[in-house]
């Protein structure tokens, strides 16, 4: 085992995810845990990452570098924002370092938009840019990031020049969970039903200002011609991402198509949405993606 | 005081309305409780009634008619639906009856769209639009009822010939409690802020598929620019408000405009955001309107 270069942390709201790299880039040991922002607000940022690192026999000295929800006026230490247009360059450049403790631990800044008319921010996801497009990625790209709070990335010559965030997937969760639909997904098994979530997503895409009637007929679907839950299910899920989809279509669209960074189901889900519109697209592994680019943060700041 | 003639009971999801009313239609007495259909489902529907009828000393021999989602499959007796396209006076003539009770009490249908690519059902909307509208109705009229579930009612000559349901009154109450939207809007004070509303139905009306986004942005915004939560909430209702409008306003409008049939804080707010499109209202008051069609029915039942 080769020797252990720095330690890099994605602490997102509700999830914490740790690697041990060495200074190649190579991950020698991997934590996960449920650990997020919101957890670790009550039990100390500190006493988190430390537990972390002794599992993982991080040692004394080993710098870390961290990403995320962590750096919010909530989070451990507000590492605040890089300003659009911004270049992803200028992310490496800006970590705060947390005053107070020995070892050298940075966090990144996230991103904003001060756009009176359209503002926006992200923590994350700028990392995850940084990993799929690389610092000197030339030429034009639209990145759906899709999730919790999906973003929608248009990065020109390395520089984030615009973004917009679409509440999709909490918006998913609320939905099935606390409305009368959930009455309509209730009990349903994870079979899919690629055919209602295609036509969902064609529906909400063609008429986005139908959204919420198309959300009510999975219910009165149900009531007037039967149907499984899973179909519901799917349903619901098809007319959310079909109308962000119109959004995030609305403008014009890279040649190369639309790069999506995303892993799992949802990595799934976006593919079969985009390919139902017959639009382009290259995947990126979102969990690689947000590694290389705390490895590639991390190199700039202490290896190089 | 005259002689009652019937009882007339509105019974929606969460909310009882009961009165007392003489053959010409007066108002004799009135009752107004939350045990709706969930709460009767538990206590029993007689129960709920009885305890009621008992307060207004309704005599023994008094006919009921409800309308409302007592006559749903949960509810109380299944008053089944009429088809569209439903002749309003087809209500009329559906009435379920109560088995086993001494008392004549009967349940207003409602009414399903029974089409595979827009399936849609209504219970207790169809009695207030009797009583906004009238039975003999002619020419078009395009009904707007807000609501938890709102109605679009595209009513000619007194046939309602097709509807869509949107949950924007459900959206906005999972959306302001459940999501991060909640810290934004979190102790807002009862004071309007018209223009936050008013732009928020704009921006929502001209680019419904952004709906998801312009939510965020409400959120951003006060990260950003600071922003009271008063502005937060009427962001988030305008944007829900302006999608509904999107789709509502997408056919053809009548020549007379948009018939509103709401009351209070509802009213006030759909009315604001017409106003806010240039688009003509005529607005009808929900609370009368169900009573009308209540007693309009009442009489065609047992007055005649």
């Amino acid at each position: 085992m080769t020797e252990p270069a720095y330690v890099a942390v994605d602490w997102g709201t509700s999830s914490f995810r740790l690697w041990l790299v060495d200074r190649a880039g190579k991950v020698l040991a991997e934590r996960r845990s449920g650990e997020g922002m919101l957890a670790a607000a009550k039990t100390g940022f500190a006493a988190v990452l430390q537990a972390h690192l002794a599992a993982v026999e991080a040692p004394d000295h080993l710098p870390v570098l961290i990403c995320g929800m962590a750096g919010a006026k909530t989070g451990w230490v507000e590492a605040g924002y890089v300003d659009t247009p911004a270049p992803l360059a200028a992310i490496l450049k800006q970590a705060a370092r947390v005053p107070g403790e020995a070892r050298d631990i940075r966090i990144l800044p996230g991103i904003a938009q001060r756009d009176a008319a359209a503002p926006d921010v992200m923590r994350g996801e700028e990392t995850q840019l940084l990993g799929a497009l690389g610092l000197q990625a030339a030429g034009e790209a639209m990145v759906c990031m899709p999730g919790t709070h999906s973003k929608w990335v248009h990065v020109k010559d390395g520089t984030v020049a615009s973004f917009s965030t679409f509440m999709t997937g909490e918006l998913f969760s609320v939905v099935s969970r606390e409305t009368i639909l959930s009455l309509a997904v209730a009990n349903a098994e994870d079979a899919e039903d690629v055919s209602s979530f295609r036509a969902a997503v064609k529906a909400a895409f063609e008429a986005p200002a139908f959204a919420a009637n198309l959300l009510f007929g999975a219910r009165a679907r149900q009531l007037l011609f039967g149907g499984t839950p899973a179909a519901a299910r799917e349903t619901l899920s098809g007319t959310l991402i079909g109308v962000e989809l119109a959004a995030g279509l609305s403008g014009a669209v890279p040649k190369a198509g639309i790069t999506l960074v995303a892993s799992g189901r949802l990595a799934a889900l976006y593919r079969l949405a985009f390919d139902t519109l017959s639009v382009t697209v290259q995947q990126v592994e979102a969990d690689e993606a947000v590694r290389r680019g705390l490895s590639m943060a991390a190199a700039a700041i202490w290896t190089k």
